[in-house]
């Protein structure tokens, strides 16, 4: 099993790509009417259909009950970005379908009744898709999804009805950031029907200099050229980074890449607030080419020094402990 | 040559010991009131006395006339502690005889005719005062000094009447600093006739938690005395100093050490300032074994990387250009 960011590709700027589709079942109520025993058999239903069929879905894809899930691990998964934030803090009668490299995640019981979703490494939405939509053609056939001829997929949020796609990609935007231009794009692609969220999603704030530029209109477009529009605009702003590192290439921008790397290296006590914003400066710098270290590693550190991810490895400690362990594993990891 | 700053010690917290011996010539008027003649033949007189005598100090006294020392080179010799910064800022038609280590060092034309330095790392008070004695013996043989029965030897300030010594040690106290002890201590000790200064002597500031400890009293007081109570008064700081490291000894304290050592290791562009509290950083980290780097390297940092210093090796060089190579050389030597 190897997650996602252990295998950031060469793109400095682009992290990953995701693809979400949100599907559910044909006469039975939404989301937030449904009761208990209603989410225990859609569960059961989506299980059955994945887990009980002779495809190799029913290998690779492993059901887990989230009530079986430690609340701990459940936060270290979001914050491993393999399910939602809102979907890790009411875990109850959820449950997931997860591949072993934690790529493709099935979530059963979100806002919607399934959402399929696909994340990968780099740009790659069209594969990511490809996935998405076999999932989605398979269980399709199986589950019968609530679909309008004249709307497309029927969902819990207005904002999703059509193709419940979002596809989205992560990006890694420190000098959009530092000269504000972000703010800017984010005006501005809003009007052509995209968004910049902050890396969680959603009403989330921005850390790291991450952001997601995300598909909105998922009616009267089709995916393919949805895929197609967020590509287009994903490439434009990653040149625009890139135009603005090598302005900003010199001296001042090599000492603050080098001093985040040397703390980083030496600490004994960092907070996870202080290094999202070192490992995002020698994140520039490993693609700026200032410093040499494996360029997976500042995503790594990023996921792997989270809270929940060091209390999965370490245990139960306070913020103090986190701290300290948080150092010392950025300090073994940049060894 | 090697200067004293590249012999520093094993202990942590004493740098240096610092004899120095003021002596006037009789008939001939005080410091202020003398004539640019008068001062030339001042000079000549020393420089006679020493240069052409039968004893080792013609060799490894060499004199050097201040007129032909470059303004720069001036003020790298007083951030390296081998004259005082009055004696840097008007150098016209003044000398030294200096040894080739920097350790002995005679200013001619200072606030006295004749002040003899010797300077020596550690704690070594007794060994330098009987350098400076000797040749305060032999010069004093040689060029009648002004000298009453009563009072002693005469001098410009009435502060240096009687035997002119200044007996002072330099002192690393960064928690005796950080817990504010240090000026309770220097109210107690000037009591008892010593006095806390900043590092490069009267009315300077304390940088990088230097202090300088020295005697006040000069008059009914032997030499003997007034060093052998400088020592024990030095000990007892000493151990003031030692006991709060050991209750400051955890995470949070290595977590400072380690970051400063972090930044200057990896640093691009470094202020005098900030270079000077790293460096503070850093010795207390070797004194208490944090962090494991050869222990001269903490001084050798702080006075080859002062500005003129940099200059001396460098040539002239703007304030960012003194900041950017200041980086450079400290990355180099902690190699």
């Amino acid at each position: 099993m190897s997650s996602w960011y252990t295998q950031c590709d060469n793109n400095d700027v682009i992290i990953t790509s995701r693809i979400r589709l949100a599907r559910n079942l044909s006469g039975v109520p939404f989301g937030t009417r449904l009761t208990d025993e209603q989410k225990k058999q859609i569960n059961e239903r989506v299980r059955e259909a994945i887990c009980d069929s002779n495809t190799p879905y029913a290998k690779t894809l492993k059901y887990i009950d989230m009530n079986d899930v430690p609340e701990n691990e459940c936060y270290a998964m979001m914050e491993r970005h393999i399910i939602s934030p809102e979907f890790a803090q009411n875990k109850e009668n959820k449950a997931i379908l997860i591949s072993d490299d934690e790529s493709i995640c099935v979530m059963i019981g979100e806002e919607d009744h399934i959402r399929i979703q696909v994340l990968h490494s780099g740009l790659d939405l069209h594969k990511a898709y490809d996935i998405a939509e076999r999932i989605d053609t398979f269980l399709g056939e199986k589950l019968n999804f609530a679909f309008s001829e004249k709307l497309g997929y029927l969902t819990e949020c207005p904002t999703n009805l059509g193709t419940g796609l979002r596809a989205s990609v992560m990006l890694h935007l420190p000098l959009l950031e530092s000269t504000r231009e972000i703010s800017a794009i984010a005006d501005s692609v809003s009007k052509i029907g995209f968004t910049v969220r902050g890396i969680y999603g959603e009403s989330s704030e921005s850390q790291a200099s991450l952001y997601q530029l995300s598909n909105q209109i998922t009616l009267g477009i089709s995916e393919k050229d949805a895929l197609k529009n967020l590509e287009a605009i994903t490439t434009q702003i990653i040149d625009k980074e890139l135009s603005l590192r090598e302005t900003a290439r010199g001296v001042a921008l090599e000492d603050k890449v080098c001093r985040a790397y040397g703390i980083l290296k030496n600490a004994r006590i960092i907070s996870s607030k202080e290094m999202m914003n070192l490992v995002s400066m020698i994140k520039l710098g490993v693609g700026m080419g200032i410093i040499n270290i494996d360029n997976t590693l500042p995503m790594r550190i990023l996921i792997e020094c989270q809270p929940n991810m060091l209390m999965r490895k370490y245990g139960s400690l306070d913020a103090h402990e986190r701290d300290v362990k948080r150092a010392q594993t950025i300090r073994t990891l940049l060894e």
